[in-house]
């Protein structure tokens, strides 16, 4: 039985990996986390490009029948390169949480939050304005989330203040729907809701992919039948850290974390 | 003319550099920083010391007479390892700083902030007790002032509310003495100042690197005479990012960056 694979730059991921094992409990899972590299989001474009066809390299090993890119900085970046390159499907995490925004807004007022390789890039904006030309998108990196996310300051006057300055942009624009544009983000939920106010809707796009991937598997007959899947989870770097990380993204504590060389 | 090597993972270093321009105008300079996979200080001892490795075959092809490992993490996980492996002289970070300290305090009790990775390692305590042995040693391990230095948060509430937080332990001890144990710390030195008080002497090592590095020229004979060196600037991605950061970290913008691949 072949498995999803699943890589990100480190942790992030998890929170992807969540909301698969909850809607495809039967699929076997390969996550590659490359912790040695992380983070990407303060790396160019053809650096990040590179390091992700390193990392579809080493799941490709592993037999598995879809990659997900569980990353924004790589989807952003590197997707529209890698998809032509190889025979897999590859599913990334941008285009369904763009989908659900579009769907969401109301005012065709949408905010968008990332890294700075993400806001960059311009993905975002251009792959709304694709679904929905009079969109208004305003994008903002937030470099500083992901370390907070990864220390645990996730609540109190530390990350409120910088989230207020953050979002500010946001505020200002009067969106109405916000993408939470890293798979960091959603440990920052709370905090950014608070912020934002209780009439701004978070689009967090784990729930989306997950529906893709299955959407994908099911029209190739490739979904696996029967009972619960087996996951193995590979870092290039560190797999205390990240075991130690994966209770609050994945919302269990992982035990069998293996270190790899993936270059 | 040979020249100075010199590295770290990003732009940190260039505080050291600062220093070995106003202490040794005449020589030249070649640094590279590995911004492709930065940070080191949340990366373990193995992979440090094989990122360190790479960096001085970069460094050897370009006919350095000394390298200077201007990261503390590298200086406290790989320094006693590469050393052994590499005929050209090797100095770190962490020496010369541990000197300074010993000799400045008046009430034995030293404190220590760098990176978890510089902390985890103890160098800096096992460094200290051999050359004073009733020194007391507190160490604490600030993960957030990197990504605070790198996004410009260098003063205000926030950089001071979490500066309180993880320079408790060190005043509950009552040093006297506090090494800056991360090149990008001395950015922060007003908020650490504030928060330690004045009359904690702040130990930044670029100064005691510098001397150190002469004394080693000096006495192979191998410093340059005549007039002003060059300094050449490689990093292994994103040259606008450190281009940008280096005029906070060596007082003056760099023009000339070269992107390279050391691996």
């Amino acid at each position: 039985m072949k498995s999803i694979g699943v890589f990100d730059s480190g942790v992030g991921g998890l929170t992807v990996v969540k909301e698969l094992l909850r809607q495809l409990p039967a699929e076997n899972i390969v996550y590659f986390g490359d912790t040695a590299r992380v983070p990407y989001g303060i790396k160019s474009r053809e650096t990040v490009i590179r390091f992700s066809i390193e990392n579809i390299l080493f799941l490709l090993k592993h037999e598995v029948k879809l990659i997900c890119v569980a990353c924004n900085t790589v989807s952003s970046f590197a997707l529209p390169v890698i998809k032509n390159y190889f025979r897999v499907p590859i599913v990334g995490v941008l285009s369904p949480g763009v989908r659900e925004a579009v769907y969401a807004t109301q005012n065709k007022r949408i905010g968008v939050i990332g890294t700075k390789g993400t806001i960059k890039s311009r993905a975002y904006e251009i792959e709304i304005k694709q679904l929905d030309p009079v969109a208004k998108v305003t994008a903002v990196a937030c470099p500083l989330f992901v370390p907070f996310a990864e220390e645990g300051w996730i609540r109190g006057d530390v990350v409120t203040t910088v989230a207020k300055q953050y979002l500010k942009p946001l505020k200002d624009a009067g969106v109405d729907t916000l993408i939470l544009g890293c798979t960091h983000y959603p440990l920052l939920k709370q905090v950014i809701r608070e912020v934002m106010g209780k009439n701004v809707t978070l689009i967090d796009s784990a729930q989306q992919v997950a529906m893709e991937v299955k959407k994908i598997l099911a029209a190739e007959g490739e979904l696996n039948k029967g009972r619960r899947g087996r996951q193995q989870f590979f870092v290039s770097d560190n797999p205390e850290w990240f075991s130690g990380l994966a209770k609050s993204f994945l919302g269990r504590p992982l035990k069998d974390v293996r270190k790899v060389n993936n270059v």
